[in-house]
């Protein structure tokens, strides 16, 4: 924005991932911005769980950081994982890398970590004023302001900004002043999986190493439930059970006694428990909470007020997309913020850019848990993925990418969206040509090329 | 259910269409039933509007009749509609029917008159119980029981049930409830379209009969708005304008002065604003509420509690399926409870089997208002529909049914999800090959049907 007082104050509701990124973006573009975050600051205290400890950051997510310079320091709290390393239930292992191309990989991150630098840097600039312990309680969405409990004084307080950001997570307060509004219609869903997730730890060894392969995502596959690994710098894993709650089957609420949760991990996890001996205590001490999925629309109100990361469009982790949404979502607004004239109207181009790909990764996500868990079921599913191999080992980025690659590892402008129609279309394509056997894996690349372009193309005609 | 205690005290919240035939039908099998109904009774008081005047009723709906043993009156109230009245904007009419079947069609029928049989019917149950002007103000889902204003002594009474059944509308008070609560995880979303609907009158001639063709849907379709009418059995036809809210091109906020309303009519809709001398009184006088969609899950709560019609998945008008499948819902529970030994079982299976139902219905009916309002849009559309008037007309329903009839025809058993996939399918396959000039619409029928089934077969294994 060319026209726009520099002297706007901004509020921003949560320091979090996508909070304390966007404070430093508005921060280095000459705004004046202060933070208001619910929790103490993880950097004196230890922080209350309840989110998960590591996460997968990958291209959408390192753009994010690349424009607000800190990339470099970033890649230094990275593990980078290579591929899926998928464990059966004897404790065989295959690995399945995720790109057929040389560079691409996908990393493990500390959440506490990344966010600790990214308030230091907020920090470093005079006109960020971050606020710990400050809980907002509740929103004037037309006027920018809100009231909080103001943890010094134990007194409930005002704050009158010109604009409100809302970056305070899927539980947003922000978002639901705009439910309870009635000047504009707006449309909001929360959907819970039946599954929660549970995390465990595997510990370094006495040395500080890695027990199990370090370069990779480790998933334990067992249909209905999963079990999944991401490392730590430490040497340790973060382990996430993902299992219904009730039902059929293995589930949170029928495996509750020590009995119970030695026979189950045994069972299913045999080749992982041996480095967990306090396994059982973990699994009485560590919470099970829900996931969900939460879309609105529109993410604007009154052009003062905007909703931006988890807090517009929650999702589930099984595309390890969320963070990445998240820190796209801040360079698509700073790209908008370059190109209209007023805050308003790149709250609302913002959304309406954003808003369809928000639902598509949402999809995607969703999607991806049943391809996790079941993995190994379909077996032209392997032959697939050796043909995507194949021509991502071959071919330039525009001519072939998977829709995992399309996902993670976009060519610039390839948004959420183009990803998942293109991806599913090829994915569906590539199956098709398989179960009517007009392809094999050993075919020419560049007939394989063809014919999966082609019907990649009727699909895309069919499917839309 | 064989075991259950006929004098279970059943608790209904809301006598509307849903409710009044799942009260009668639960008084024709036996149990004890007290219904609660906010507003007066419609048989003595003119009842406020806020719904719509007059609905299609078709076989779905007319399934729930029959169950009742209501179906002939009913068709008494009914007027026949063969087929859509299409009216371009020069006031040039072309006739779409809704079938290539004899006797397939849909029924124009006034909401009152429907609503007030069904509460006299079950009014000759001594075990049922209607109290009117009622409003419940609280629910207890576990327990089945309800707080509600009572009219007579204004004060706030109790009403405990045994079990506790939802049929409140869009916007239930029973689903609040199951929102509120914190026992198990409650999906749900409310979804509006940016456009709202008007209803206005063409009056009948001096002698009461009908100014525009009788025994049609009629639809003036423009794009981003369309006018509709459905005929009533006085000579009227209720008309409704469906028209975005705000926006570029026509729009409820920008047509607000008696020329502004004068100009929109006159422009768009010529040939019937001559039928309506007071166009421009009835436009200011009538409210223009949004349209929306309510999905949830689940629709039963503690084995106690049901939602069920609109409370579960309040639908937009443009398939003219809402109160057809409520009706269907109460014969689907109908089924449940006597295959099942509970009720908790009954609404667990209920739920189950419905809910993809609900789902499929509402993603139709917000598909339908783009194929209306740009019903003359794509000139293979036309091709693809007279294809399948013929097909209809030479064919057995299990060889083929359109989309349209598979949604509003059924053969038994086929449900909404079924109609939805195929019928999709079918669209798309036919599109398909009428673009690759793979078929013309005067090809031999039996070539026809069968490059239309198999291209539907693939496009179905292709979307799947």
């Amino acid at each position: 924005m060319k026209t726009t007082n520099k002297k706007t104050k901004v509020l921003i509701t949560g320091a979090g991932l996508c909070g304390s990124l966007l404070g430093l973006r508005l921060a280095q573009k000459g705004y004046h911005v202060d933070i208001l975050e619910k929790r103490s600051d993880m950097r004196k205290a230890t922080v209350a769980g309840g989110r998960s400890i590591n996460l997968a950051l990958s291209d959408r997510g390192l753009a994010g950081l690349k424009l607000v310079g800190l990339e470099e320091k970033v890649r230094k709290l990275c593990i980078p994982m290579n591929g899926r390393l998928v464990h059966d239930i004897e404790g065989t292992t295959f690995a399945s890398n995720y790109s057929g191309r040389e560079g691409e990989y996908i990393n493990s991150i500390s959440r506490e970590e990344l966010n600790k630098l990214l308030l230091d840097e907020a920090d470093q600039y005079e006109d960020v004023q971050i606020d710990f312990d400050d809980k907002v309680t509740s929103v004037d969405l037309k006027n920018a302001s809100v009231t909080y409990q103001d943890s010094e004084t134990n007194t409930e307080k005002e704050w009158k900004a010109d604009i409100l950001l809302g970056t305070d997570g899927a539980g947003s307060v922000v978002r639901k002043a705009m439910m309870k509004q009635r000047d504009f219609l707006f449309s909001q869903s929360m959907n819970w999986l039946p599954h929660g997730y549970k995390e465990l730890s595997i510990p370094p060894t006495a040395d500080g190493k890695w027990r199990i392969e370090k370069n990779f995502l480790h998933i334990w596959p067992r249909g209905g439930f999963m079990l999944i690994a991401l490392p730590n710098l430490d040497g340790s894993f973060t382990l996430t059970l993902f299992m219904q709650y009730e039902g059929d089957g293995p589930a949170f609420n029928s495996i509750t006694t020590d009995q119970e949760i030695k026979d189950f991990f045994n069972t299913y996890f045999k080749d992982v428990v041996e480095h967990i001996p306090d396994v059982v205590e973990q699994y009485h001490t560590n919470p099970a909470p829900p996931l969900g999925t939460v879309r609105c629309s529109p993410w604007t109100a009154y052009g003062t007020s905007l909703i931006i990361g988890d807090s517009a469009h929650a999702i589930v982790p099984f595309y390890g997309q969320g963070m990445n949404a998240s820190f796209e979502d801040v360079v698509v607004f700073d790209q908008m913020l370059d190109q209209n004239e007023s805050w308003a109207d790149a709250f609302t181009a913002f959304s309406k850019k954003r808003k369809p790909d928000a639902d598509a990764i949402a999809d995607l996500a969703l999607d991806n848990f049943v391809e996790m868990r079941d993995s190994v079921a379909n077996p032209n599913f392997q032959l697939k993925r050796q043909i995507e191999m194949r021509l991502e080992s071959a071919f330039a980025k525009a001519e072939y990418q998977s829709k995992y690659s399309l996902v993670t590892f976009p060519q610039e402008g390839v948004s959420y969206r183009d990803a998942m129609l293109k991806g599913r279309a090829q994915d569906k394509a590539i199956l098709w040509l398989l179960e009517n056997k007009e392809i094999t894996t050993t075919d020419e690349l560049d007939v394989l090329l063809s014919k999966i372009q082609e019907k990649t193309r009727e699909v895309l005609w069919l499917r839309g």
